[in-house]
Order: C-alpha cells, then sequence, then structure tokens
C-alpha cells in the first residue's frame, strides 16, 4: 500500500466527497442507535482482523518518518503496535457502549396555549475532522461521528497518511457489516494541502462543522480561514490558584499533579498563583517539590523573595502555554488580584482554586469565564473520559454550541417536536 | 434631535465600541438576575415617561420616510403611536420577569473519579444585532441581551434610526438606574453602511455571536459575509403536510389557519402536500376556503385535476416562500414521498403532518430535519412566545448552538465548575 498523494481534480473531487457525505448523513440520521453501535463493534473487530495489515501500513508510516528526520516524539506519537491497535479496538467498545446522544428528548414545555412540545437531540450533519499524527485519532473521530449519528470527512496528517488509510478500512468494513453506507465515514486519501482550504469552505455547505485537532499552527489556520463554524481549543493557558484558606496537603498533591502528570497536555497547569498571607508558609514546598522533579519555576519578584532557584518571570510567560515541565508563579494580594490576572491571562480552558472556604470558591466559579472551573482538584481533570462523557473528540474553548469536552452528546443538536390536536393560532 | 450620520474615522468608532462592549460585558456577566430585572423593568419606565420625546423623533423618521416614498407596509412597521410604545414597555415588563437563564445549573455529572461536575448557563458575551425598520426590535433585542447577562451592540436600518436613538436613550436610563454600564446597550449612530461589515468581522474578536433580524437580502449578506458565528434563518419555506389519516375538520382549520392567520410571517405554510388517497375528498373544500379568503392557489397537476381555479406550479414554486396569500399544493403518492418532498424543498424552519395515525406522526417527527417538527398544529406557532419563551429575537434554522426560536435561554452557553476536595489525577 501507498499514500495516494495526486488527485487529478481537487476541487471536484472534494465537492464530490461533500456530497457523498451529505447523502450518507441522511441515512445515518435515521439509522436505529443500535444499527449505530453495532457499526462501532464491527470497527472494533476489524481493527483486530487487520492488525497485520494496519502495522504494515504504520511501519512505512513510520520508516518515511524516520527519513525525513521527524522527532523522536513525533515518531512516538505516529508509531502504532500491537498494544496501540488493541487499545483503540477498546476504545471503539467504550464508544458503541456509550448511550445513545440522539433522538433523547432533553426539554419539555407545555405552554399555556395547550401545545406539548419536546427539544430531542439529533444529530449535527456532517463533521469535518483535521488532524495531525496520532494515527488512533482517525478511529476515534471516526467512531465519535458515527455514534452520534454525523457522517465525517477526515483529514490525517500527511507523516500519518498510510496508517490512516488502513485504519479507515478498517472503519468502513465495520459500517458495511451494519448495512450503513461506507461514505458515513471518509478519509481524504490525497496530501494535497489545498484540500484543507476546501474542508473550511464547507464544501457548498455540506460540512457543517470543522474539528481541527492538532498544534497551536493547525488550529490557528482553522480558527483564522473557516467559514464554517469550528469548535475548537487554541491553548490551554490553565491557571491553578492557592487561596490563603487552602488546605496546603492537598494544595500541594494537586499543584504538582496539575502541573507533572503530564506536562505536555492542554489542561496542564502553567500558572500558580498563590496569595500573599500564605506565600512564606507555602510557596518553598511546592517549590521544592517541582525543582525535585525537574520543573523549571519562573516566578514574580515576590516569588523569588520567598522561595530559592526561581527565574525571574516576564510579562511574556503569563501568556506562554509551555507544554513543558516549566511554571510561572505569581503571588498575589488576594482573590481578586487572582481573579483579574486570570481574566487577562487565561485561554478560557481551564482555572482551578484550591482552598476550605466556600464563599471563595463560590466567587472563583462564578467569576471565572472559562469553560472549565475547577475547585479543590486538578486541571488535569479537563478531559471527556474524567467527565463520564466516554471518548472526546477534543476541548472546545468558544462561546457557542459546545465548551469543554467535546464528546458523542456535544456532536449533536436539537430539534423540537410541538404535538398539538387541531390547534390553531388565534390572530 | 437629527440622526447622526457622519463618522470622522469608523474603523476607530467601531473598534472602541467593541472595546467598550467586552467591558460592560464582564460586569454585566457578574451582576444579579435581580439586577438585570430592575434595569429591564426601568426601561420599561423609561419608555413610558419618555413618550413624547419618542414620538417625536418617530415623526421625523416617519416625514423622512415619506418624503423617500418608503411603502405603505414600511410606513406601518417604522411607525409608532402611544399603543405601540406602551405594548413596547409591556414587552420589556415580560422580559424582565422571565425567568433568569443564567447561572442555573442544567446537568449534573458524578463520574467514577468521585468529582461533582455541574453544567452552568453563564452569558455568550457580546452579541451583535442588526436589524431594518421596526422600531420595537431596539427595545426587545437590548433587553433581551441584558436579560440574558449579554451585552448588545445594535444597528438599526437608516429609516428608523432617530426612532432608535430615542428607544436606545430609554434602555440607557434603565441600565443607569440600576447601576449597571451604559455600554452594555449600544447602538450604533451613523448609517455608515461599513459599520455592517466591521461588525461581521467580529471588532477584533470583541462580538461573539451576530443575529441579523429582517429580510432576506439582509440575512443573506450576513451569513456570506460573517467571520464569527450567526444565529438566524434565511427563509421560512414551510409545509403542511395532509397525511391520508388526517381529520378533516382539523386539517381544514389548521391549513387554513397555516396560510391565513398572517400570510407575512416566517412560519406560514408555503407549500400544502396531500395524500392522493384523500385529495378528492379534501382537496376541493380546503381549496375553496382558501381562495374565498383571497388565497391564490398554484398546483401540481393532480390538484389541479382535483379542485378548480388553481393555476399551474412550476418548478419554481415549491422553492419559493411567497410571504403573501399564495399557496403551493401538491398531491403526493405516500408520506415517503411527503418526506423527500420536504427533505428537497424545506428551508429547514417548520414542517407539519396533519394525521390521526400516531406511527405517521412519528415517523414524520423523527424524519423531518428542520428546527421545528409539528403535528396536528398550525406552522405559525413557530414563535418563541407561543413556546413559552418569553419574547425571541428571531428563528434559528442553522444546526449549531441554537435551532428554532432564539429567546433569552437560548442566548446563553455554559461553563462547567468541578468540584472535588483534593482530587488529583492518576497517571
Amino acid at each position: 500500500m501507498s499514500a495516494k498523494t495526486k488527485i487529478n481534480d481537487l476541487p471536484i473531487y472534494m465537492a464530490e466527497m461533500g456530497e457523498r457525505a451529505a447523502k450518507a448523513s441522511k441515512t445515518l440520521r435515521l439509522a436505529s442507535g443500535l444499527t449505530r453501535a453495532a457499526a462501532i463493534l464491527a470497527m472494533a473487530s476489524a481493527m483486530r482482523s487487520r492488525r497485520k495489515v494496519i502495522l504494515k501500513a504504520n511501519a512505512e508510516d513510520m520508516a518515511a518518518a524516520k527519513t525525513k528526520g521527524l522527532s523522536a516524539s513525533l515518531l512516538d506519537r505516529l508509531e502504532l503496535t500491537a498494544e496501540r491497535i488493541e487499545s483503540i479496538a477498546v476504545s471503539l467498545e467504550t464508544i458503541a457502549a456509550l448511550p445513545d446522544p440522539v433522538g433523547m428528548e432533553d426539554a419539555h414545555y407545555a405552554p399555556p396555549n395547550g401545545l406539548k412540545i419536546a427539544r430531542i437531540r439529533v444529530p449535527i450533519g456532517v463533521i469535518g475532522i483535521i488532524y495531525e499524527s496520532r494515527p488512533n485519532v482517525t478511529a476515534d473521530a471516526g467512531a465519535l461521528c458515527v455514534k452520534s449519528g454525523n457522517a465525517a470527512i477526515l483529514r490525517a496528517g500527511s507523516e500519518s497518511l498510510r496508517s490512516a488509510i488502513a485504519l479507515h478500512e478498517a472503519l468502513v468494513e465495520g459500517l458495511k457489516s451494519a448495512d450503513l453506507p461506507a461514505d458515513c465515514v471518509q478519509l481524504i486519501t490525497t496530501t494535497d494541502r489545498d484540500a484543507v482550504g476546501h474542508m473550511l469552505g464547507g464544501l457548498s455547505g455540506n460540512i457543517d462543522l470543522i474539528i481541527p485537532r492538532g498544534g497551536k499552527s493547525l488550529v490557528e489556520r482553522v480558527q483564522k480561514d473557516a467559514r464554517i463554524p469550528v469548535l475548537a481549543h487554541l491553548e490551554g493557558i490553565c491557571h491553578s490558584y492557592v487561596h490563603e484558606d487552602a488546605d496546603f496537603k492537598k494544595a500541594r498533591e494537586i499543584v504538582f499533579n496539575a502541573k507533572m502528570r503530564r506536562t505536555g497536555v492542554c489542561g496542564a497547569t502553567e500558572t500558580l498563583l498563590i496569595d500573599a498571607e500564605i506565600a512564606d508558609a507555602f510557596l518553598p514546598f511546592i517549590a521544592d517539590d517541582l525543582i525535585q522533579a525537574g520543573c523549571e519555576l519562573r516566578g514574580c519578584a515576590r516569588a523569588r523573595e520567598i522561595a530559592l532557584g526561581m527565574k525571574a518571570a516576564t510579562e511574556h510567560d503569563w501568556s506562554t502555554e509551555y507544554l513543558s515541565a516549566i511554571l510561572s508563579i505569581k503571588v498575589v494580594d488576594n482573590i481578586d488580584e487572582a481573579l483579574a490576572h486570570i481574566d487577562t491571562y487565561s485561554s478560557g480552558h481551564t482555572d482551578a482554586i484550591i482552598t476550605e472556604n466556600t464563599t471563595a470558591a463560590a466567587q472563583f466559579i462564578n467569576s471565572v469565564d472559562s469553560a472549565i472551573t475547577v475547585h479543590n482538584a486538578s486541571t488535569q481533570f479537563a478531559d471527556g473520559g474524567e467527565f463520564g462523557f466516554g471518548a472526546e473528540i477534543g476541548i472546545a474553548t468558544g462561546r457557542l454550541h459546545a465548551r469543554g469536552p467535546v464528546g458523542a452528546a456535544q456532536l449533536t443538536t436539537y430539534k423540537y417536536a410541538v404535538r398539538g390536536d387541531g390547534h390553531i393560532r388565534p390572530v
């Protein structure tokens, strides 16, 4: 197998893909929840039965990536193993087992005119997903779309295209075995970069929503150029704020976990705020914990007076998502200064307060305008799985439709069913 | 008073308006529901106390509009009277009395990790509203935004700008009397058409959502040029489908009401579909009702064989929103043909089935992919007031965020509050 990199007429190729997706979405929208779940279970089986083919395709991607000189971390993201394919299959089974998000009546209204009105969750339609090198996104994104009744158009990173093609064949096998159209999940098989531009234009109204999943430059381009709705987060500049009434033991554990559990995830804390009242008593200990674990600290002037071993934080640090073992630290006078700092610098992803003071916690949760506000827990819980949503396709920090983890339920919209018995509207 | 039509530097004027709106929205977001309601009640009082000033400004708009030769129906939309101002005040009081849509926890999650997660409704931020000649939109839109905690930037039609300025002064009086910033509701006081372009660009991220309210050409331009999310409907090509198991008495009343109650509203039925099985027995009667009431009928060949007095419908008729006393009529073989017709021609606004057959009704509601599906009631119930939402700012037919009537609740988004007790995330 080799990645197809040439398509003779890209506009026609993309336009036809959009039309097929729109057509397939109509079938998928009316398919039962059992059929959709059966397709996803069959996708999981196909992942296992096609393991050798998938590994072979991935080996070709890996060889090409090594030739190109990709970094070790990119190679790690790209690599599939027997264990990783098994974990893809298990993830598909988890998605299949989620409650059906389609058809649920999530609100009812009984206005004085006597009508009975229900709000019903329905699929969005066609979702375009643009991602980078992790092959598992092909499976997760495709399955989450099918679970929520949406057709998907997938655009994988060029370095993982051979793997994506092999994984996609397993998804199609699953769809076919449940008598669903193969076009429910389509993969773009050209590496032509203009394909993304076509997706961002919406393919003549045939894509309803774009979800980019990858690094900042990808998301930035999508947000800038898309002419259709986008669910995404550009970055996660997350804060942990240790309030003067914090329990120090909890605070040490939470802050350490929020920064160091995984430093490369979007929910990792990038800035620690500490009330001046407790900075002397708390900061040296957490600073020591972090330094021992290899974390670089960049403090404001007051923080550097209290604890040793910090570099000076510059203005730039407060607006930087490190995604590595670096933490900026600022001592604040009180909760108002903490809230003002977060209001200025947060990326609207996830921000936490650590305190035993319920009034302060309530003030924080009410005031912080981020998708996820946290009290006495690690910001690294910012994840659809941890929310109980099953798999997630990403985290959204925009204002419309869905904020925070985007799972199958967030990939639905609603319509109303208005039920009368001959009701006419008076003039 | 005269409408200000010249702004020396429009980009700066608009940019500063955006910044003021973003700043005011932060104050408004944290204001209590009682404060927001008090502001709206004070707006209502100010409408009454400023009645003479408002009428004087409106008289100037009317005089200019007559000089320009505006149509009688446009003049009627533009005109304010003492009664209409009273009804604006009453509408504001109704909005003030709505349940507070902000701060409500509308979902709870208790995942296995032990966290308690709540989803909380919060304001969207800053909403730009672009409308045409009806002066009451200034008051309704401004008040709905304040009710939902959103700052508003209003752009009125040029012919109603003097009225809008006078009404806006009453809104500002209400805001001030509740100690809210005047910038919570701003009105663009230039008629420069480029102001709309600036709004559609989002004012450097300071507008979160655009709502156009007006005719098709306005909505078309907004949907085409907006770089930020839009809630709108382009048109309402609504269908009433009389199924073979319909109760004829109900069907006659519903279809008549759906077409003729008001022919100029977006929820008016534009196409009648009738099962062939009952066309002979039903069509002549409803056709007679409609013709007697002055409605022009345009039928398919089969319909014209059954009832007299119809013109021939062309392909163009099925995709036309008449907004007047014209109805297209098609005889269909069965529900599948009706569903296929709706799938092809509906604008996704509101479509109805009339039947006593609950299986057919369920099939219709499940299959029709419109914002509002109706069983045994008039399509003219497509209205936020009739849904019990209080006032509405419009009807949305897009796929994302909100579909159907957009009232105060639909002008909110959500965030999560994650509550732990020292929870850290395992590796």
